[in-house]
């Protein structure tokens, strides 16, 4: 076993605090990280506090990891000690079900789900048709960690051209909003909007310009419309009626990053027909859609779910060609507790990723 | 003028009675229909009702006309005097916006869009930008009358397998069924899922089967299970939750027709992954859809609004090829208004429609 660090909290109404605890070594195919940068996300905040009502305690969140390889199993063949990796949401999917075949392990439709870098199979035992878990571990201790064990698989190569730091909430944010873009097939000249402009957000504003889109951002923060055009991209207030009337029926995609329950009916009305608005940030019940509408110009509201291992890689690898990555704010680990309550004010410009070094100084 | 009788109501809360009027002589490329028999659709009772709030008074509804030529204009090519004809939601549209040069005059996007067959423009003109109303109509009578006068382009040909009285629901039950199947690229063998099972349903049913597809109807009406049995596709109770479960992730596309706001979160449940479930009965603010079930497996809640002229003529001609229709009810238009109860009730097998030769007898 590995003799292991990291920040976790025991209960949902606790805060996060220092955590020692042991992980398996390295198996055949295995790849041992040296944690170096870990991005702060939203559903990280969900989950330590229970907000899906899934959560398995102790509960160390961090799926925007990045570090070094430090050691290999035997078997492994992708990726060396010294190489510059990153591991975002999952770890391990079933490998047989339909979706997985076909790449989407993100998707997968085994009884337990994927297995996700932190709080266990997305499907726990006890929800499973069976109740069988096929992953034998009912939970999972993520990135926010000294150390961190993966099968090689599900380990990306982090390109040169991206510093270490700033690559890691693609892992997350990054695919999630690059993910339905591909799918929905976002095109050069596409009018695209971004509803909510933070972490997922921003890069994905980011993101669809460099994929050559005009793109609109939508937040109810004045103050981040200098933000937008920092970026070169639009920013409309979502209160302000009149700017929403003239851009009725114009845009190609629409993705809604807002992490929580809300109203996407202003924004689907910006759809043109046959067009589609796909909703990343919340995993609830939204408000009541119009279908008046949706129906009057066939228009679809659809969902997204981070994205596979393969389109990981291709947006690493896109952004390190364009010269992109998201506005991150580096921290210390002790300050997670305080970026937690940042975040969840809207406080942040625009993603936390913890230094991972921090870890080393505290004492036991 | 043309001398016309026809049943209208002229408030919201009183029933249809028999209503004297007077219609325009039929133009240069219009066509003039004697009417034989008119569908009685569930928008019919949301219009008479004002349960749209766009009700325009009197109301005279009916948008499922068939019947034969008696005169056209100079300029008409596409029909003659004796034809047997049909004449669906629409009676006209710009003609010049996008939507209507590709063929989807349903998705008129002018200022008033298309020109309903009854209650006028579909956006009139105090609602409309511009203010403007480009039909010059503020009001338009439909079928639930004798003659009725219509642009050449927006009458359909009964084909001569199709009894006239079958072929009339064909005219907007059908194709608001048949189109969203279409478009989503229903294909031989998929499963398909049909929601409610009244005039629409037990038509998407028919026409869904005819394609090939393996057919579900879920109704909350256990008597209707023994008619699904009758049409050869399977039946399931809506509360039937054990059902539903053996249910999930199983169908490539479903429908949705009950008329009126409804929870589709356990349909949602039943698609396969990155498939589509299209509403076209509601048209109104569904109940709160859970982004959860729909992200985690890319799926998408779609709107359809009837169907074009073409897929509306294609249909007409599906059915007569396959020898489907409607299960029809022939009324008086005198037992109009307990049409409307028993169709407000669920209580008719499967689409009432109208003999308009029952109008002939009434005394003014």
């Amino acid at each position: 076993m590995i003799k292991a660090r990291g920040y976790a909290t025991r209960h949902s109404f606790s805060r996060l605090k220092l955590f020692e605890f042991e992980r398996e070594e390295a198996g055949t195919y295995d790849v041992e990280i040296k944690v170096l940068f870990c991005g702060v996300c939203h559903s990280d905040i969900h989950q330590a506090k229970n907000e899906w009502s899934n959560t398995v305690y102790p509960c160390m969140p961090g799926h925007e990891v990045v570090g070094t390889v430090t050691k290999v199993g035997p078997g492994v063949t992708r990726h060396a000690v010294g190489d510059m990796v990153g591991v975002g949401c999952m770890i391990d999917s079933c490998r047989e079900c339909a979706p997985c075949k076909a790449g989407d392990q993100n998707y997968c439709e085994s009884n337990n789900s994927w297995l996700a870098t932190y709080n266990g199979p997305m499907v726990p035992a006890k929800k499973a048709p069976d109740g069988n878990n096929i992953y034998g571990r009912d939970n999972t201790l993520g990135g926010y960690s000294d150390v961190l064990v993966v099968n090689e698989d599900f380990v990306l190569k982090i390109p040169a051209g991206l510093a270490p730091e700033v690559a890691a909430p693609i892992l997350c944010a990054g695919v999630t909003t690059y993910s339905p873009m591909k799918h929905w097939k976002v095109k050069d000249g596409d009018k695209v909007g971004i509803v909510g402009f933070g972490g997922l957000g921003h890069l994905g504003a980011k993101i669809a310009k460099a994929m050559g889109a005009e793109v609109t951002v939508f937040t109810t923060t004045k103050e981040k419309l200098d933000e937008a055009k920092r970026l070169g991209v639009a920013g409309v207030l979502e209160k302000d009626k009149e700017a929403l009337k003239a851009l009725k029926s114009s845009f190609d995609f629409i993705l809604s990053t807002i992490p929580e329950k809300h109203d996407i009916n202003p924004f689907v009305a910006l759809l043109k027909r046959d067009c589609t608005l796909a909703v990343v940030g919340a995993l609830e019940p939204l408000a009541p859609v119009n279908n008046q509408e949706v129906a009057f110009h066939r228009k679809s509201v659809a969902g997204s779910l981070i994205g596979n291992l393969a389109d990981t890689q291709e947006i690493l690898d896109f952004c390190a060609q364009h010269g992109i990555g998201p506005d991150i704010q580096l921290i210390p680990i002790q300050d997670i507790n305080d970026a937690y309550d940042k975040v969840e004010a809207g406080d942040v410009r625009f993603r936390y990723v913890i230094d991972m070094a921090s870890l080393a100084t505290e004492a036991a």
